[in-house]
């Protein structure tokens, strides 16, 4: 096993131009490398006695559930507006231009429950912040924000400074 | 552990009137049965020596990683076009009305290797079959697709017939 940041790959001017975009298909594509990100996360959040994992689609959707049973947790998706199938509650946020709205099925999460909320990378932190609202609305104590890749100098941590960050590779 | 089938949720009308919507989410929240479910799908592919396995975005992405972690392989996404930052490969394929299409990265499976699919879900088995072709388009060889879900009704497995079919939950 190397070092998972050479199994990152950086995509010059993706999405738009001036933008790096930081390529994680080589890391998942690697078997070592998809496990050692997913076990070092899980490590990290082994003693917080986790109920439910929380992961954003769509990227949030891959090391959510492989952490969550390592942790012996449930797995929940939050989505897109329109996805899911049952009630939900909702949580809009701005964007650069615009607004998002991400939604949670409002039986996911049990009052008091302890909830991991899982992406891949940490950018302004703006949806990760909008999905702990949308877990401390249905009652849950967001017990930590785990990522595989966080951006530093876009400062996500800010709009997130109430919570337990974790992030397997920094890039400052 | 009960039957992972009472783990399924019948939400009827979504997401259109007189289409019955099989919601997994009761399943993937409840521990015992999501890593009862990854296990399943794991162990019936366990002999057949899967290099790389594909999910397609974005529930195909809950369970390819954990799938994968099993059989120690790879995972690889399949999006839809513009989410991939990479150079692709695409297919386009018949929905009811109109077409879709799906990519994959170019640099995502070599020649030979054994590849499994994981959807959570088949129905009638367009998208399935749509990954299937991209995967053999990069010379992988298909060495089975995996679901959660077989709606049988709905006779997917026509359109899959050349390939290898595993599903826990059989509705006829």
């Amino acid at each position: 096993m190397g070092n998972l940041e050479e199994l990152i790959r950086d995509i010059p001017d993706f999405p738009k131009e001036g933008i790096i975009f930081k390529d994680i298909t080589p890391l998942l594509i690697d078997p070592a490398g998809l496990k050692e990100s997913v076990d070092k996360i899980s490590e990290h959040y082994t003693n917080k006695k986790i109920d439910v994992v929380v992961g954003a689609e769509a990227r949030g959707f891959i090391f959510g559930p492989p952490i969550a049973i390592n942790l012996n947790a449930g797995f929940v998706p939050i989505r897109k507006p329109g996805k899911l199938p049952y009630t939900t509650e909702s949580v809009s946020y701005d964007l650069e231009y615009g607004t998002d709205t991400v939604q949670i099925h409002n039986d996911a999460i049990k009052k008091g429950q302890n909830v991991l909320l899982i992406d891949d990378l940490l950018a302004t932190g703006g949806t990760m912040a909008a999905c702990c609202k949308l877990v401390e609305k249905l009652g849950g104590n967001v017990a930590g924000c785990g990522f595989l890749i966080e951006l530093s100098f876009l400062n996500g941590k800010d709009l997130l400074k109430d919570y337990d960050l974790f992030s397997i590779i920094k890039y400052s």
